[in-house]
């Protein structure tokens, strides 16, 4: 068939476009019969829909058919305005970029920091590292370079290392705050090292911090020190509502500009109406700050549900240290004297006997790059029924054992 | 500065993202001095708000939360049902894909109908032809094939003696109803002959079809002849709201399968509330019906407007032949018997002192690759005030004779 044909032949890119695991299990994770501990979803209880409802009704009456208009590639400025006085460092309206989530303004920054020499594109991955970003890359054509992860986040001195070796990246993706999937965050020394490394090798930080309001043991992090060479990536996918599609590019202008103008002809701009009704539930301060107090003590008790059930039903395994956001990253343990089958646990071909069995999780090999990892894997506690944890937890230990 | 360095290198891809003439003049549209004629934008006053804002309200109270939760990559099943069943062919719904507008539907399929042989990446397009589509195809690379386009749609006459002669295009990018900008439409020869073209030189026609509800003069089109090449892309931006971002890929299941995988890594998805507001407002057939009729009734009469107003003004001047759409191609007189001041008509070149005038309009020459045709100008009828078609034609005609 001349389409497939097409479509399959081996100069296509589209061998670059391969699905991901956590976006298929989607498609199991609304099976009734499943408890899913997988999807990165936020706790669909803790999405503001009264809030959203109110002020989706003042702003179509107030803006009129405004609201439904055609607006500017870069942002509503009103919005723009917002998220610039909110930035970690306090930034200009035309150093945000509007985009449909958080994810958006990654796809531009990896598209636009690219060069036309495929072999010089290169990008500092977290190893393991979100999979959307891996993905990203990869869709681009990026050679991936990953830096192990550990609990102080990016391992910046091997990094140094390797940048002293020869390594020269064009990017270096991470998540400052709760990383996904390990949980664990960057910490000030590593952050200081890692901003010089970036001026010194001339690379751009790709610091996506979706999770930095769910800061549930501390306080919300401290920024990376502040650089040209930073770019933060915002959300509201985690706080407001992941179906609104609104995040952000905070960015040197020289970047924030050329990013706006690859947006174009992306998809022209980020929905006008979704971005009035983030300005006007983010410019409602002090609801903004209960809110984000709820959800943090909502998310509090999800995870010390999850935890104790990991602690019951996996005596062996160890859950890595993290602060916040939505996952535990779960090493289950190789020691078989009590038990002689559980001497090899490769999580990635457990999965379908998980979900046979009623649970569904994402195997840490999702989310390797180099140092694979099989005996890991990574349980979310943002979304599902708290209750139905400890359920979910021994239908994986009856896994693990059969 | 190492940034700046970075992004204006000469091996950087930066140089591929250049600014729209339409999209910068939507700045100047907003001043309250310029009589715009410049923008594509819906008429604001037909924006159907009092609608959106019953539907919304149904959906919150009925959804709840679950509205404003991630959905799957490829839409919301029950929207891609119900574009399914109102495709120009009958199509199952994993045949649409639900982008952010039609803009990205386009942008999507550019991007994996893409070779990893740069040089073969080539794609036949209107000449004068949707700038929108020109930038998106510079922008992954592609090399342009333009071909004139006269009142019966694409010259595809022309086109099969550039096959005959060893064109080899990838892509084929057409409006078929009221083209953007010449308002032409493809006649129902061409088509056919075009399709026979695709099957037999291998390439997708990317049928984008974003004004065919605004048939203002006769029956809504006939869709192309139904193949395997031809893919769809439709667009509620000229009939609900541009504001919403929601449109779709209508195409074989080949194609729309990497479509849904490619954007996944760009912004997983569509926004759900977005998706299930269009779902309700096309669901209740007997308002669509309605709400169309009227806008069809509505832009009759500003399309009248705006031709009084050409022909007044304007005496010398022709108005392209068209049957719908949002806009008037316009070519001004060479004939410089009356005034030797009209000697060369630079419509590009006038476009500063016509703003300072006090009207915008998009010259010709935005639109057009190979044929440069400086004495034409796209004037839209769709937006503004129609009160001052008038004046805005006046002072353009003030532009041409000083």
């Amino acid at each position: 068939m001349a389409l497939i044909d097409l479509l399959q032949h081996p100069d296509s890119v589209t061998d670059r476009f391969t699905s991901s695991v956590i976006r298929d299990l989607l498609v199991h994770a609304r099976s009734p019969d499943v408890i899913s501990l997988a999807g990165g979803l936020p706790a669909e209880s803790a999405l503001p829909v009264e809030r959203v409802a109110v002020a989706l009704d003042k702003i179509l009456s107030q803006r009129g058919n405004a609201a439904l208009q055609y607006g500017l590639t870069a942002g509503e400025p009103e919005l723009q305005t917002q998220l610039a006085a909110a930035a970690p460092y306090r930034r200009e309206p035309n150093e945000i970029v509007v985009t449909a989530g958080s994810q958006q303004a990654l796809d531009l920054v990896i598209r636009v920091m690219a060069s036309k020499s495929q072999e010089t594109n290169i990008a500092v991955v977290e190893d393991p590292g979100y999979l959307g970003a891996l993905q990203a890359l990869r869709g681009h054509g990026y050679t991936l370079a990953p830096i192990p992860v550990d609990k102080n986040g990016l391992d910046v001195q091997l990094l140094d290392a390797e940048l002293e070796a020869g390594l020269r990246p064009r990017l270096c993706y991470i998540n400052p705050s709760f990383q996904n999937p390990t949980g664990s965050s960057l910490s000030t020394e590593r952050a200081a090292a890692l901003v010089e490394l970036a001026e010194r090798y001339n690379f751009v930080i790709l610091a996506d911090d979706p999770y930095v309001e769910l800061h549930l043991d501390g306080e919300r992090a401290k920024p990376l020190p502040p650089s040209e060479m930073v770019a933060y990536l915002g959300s509201t996918s985690k706080t407001l509502s992941p179906g609104l599609r609104v995040g952000w590019l905070d960015a040197h202008p020289a970047l924030a500009s050329v990013v706006a103008l690859a947006k174009q002809p992306v998809d022209l701009q980020t929905s006008t109406l979704n971005q009035l009704l983030v300005a006007e539930l983010m410019s409602d301060q002090a609801w903004w700050s209960r809110h984000t107090e709820a959800l943090r003590a909502d998310y509090r008790i999800r995870r010390a549900s999850l935890i104790q059930a990991v602690q019951h039903h996996l005596p062996g395994s160890t859950i890595a240290e993290q602060g916040g956001g939505f996952f535990l990253w779960v090493t289950v343990s190789h020691d078989n004297s009590a038990d002689p089958r559980r001497a090899s646990l490769d999580m990635m071909e457990l999965l379908p006997r998980a979900v046979e069995n009623g649970m569904a999780y994402v195997p840490g090999d999702a989310f390797t790059v180099a140092a694979k990892q099989p005996n890991t894997l990574r349980l979310s506690y943002s979304s599902g029924d708290p209750q139905l944890f400890d359920e979910a937890v021994s239908r994986l230990a009856r896994t693990l054992l059969t």
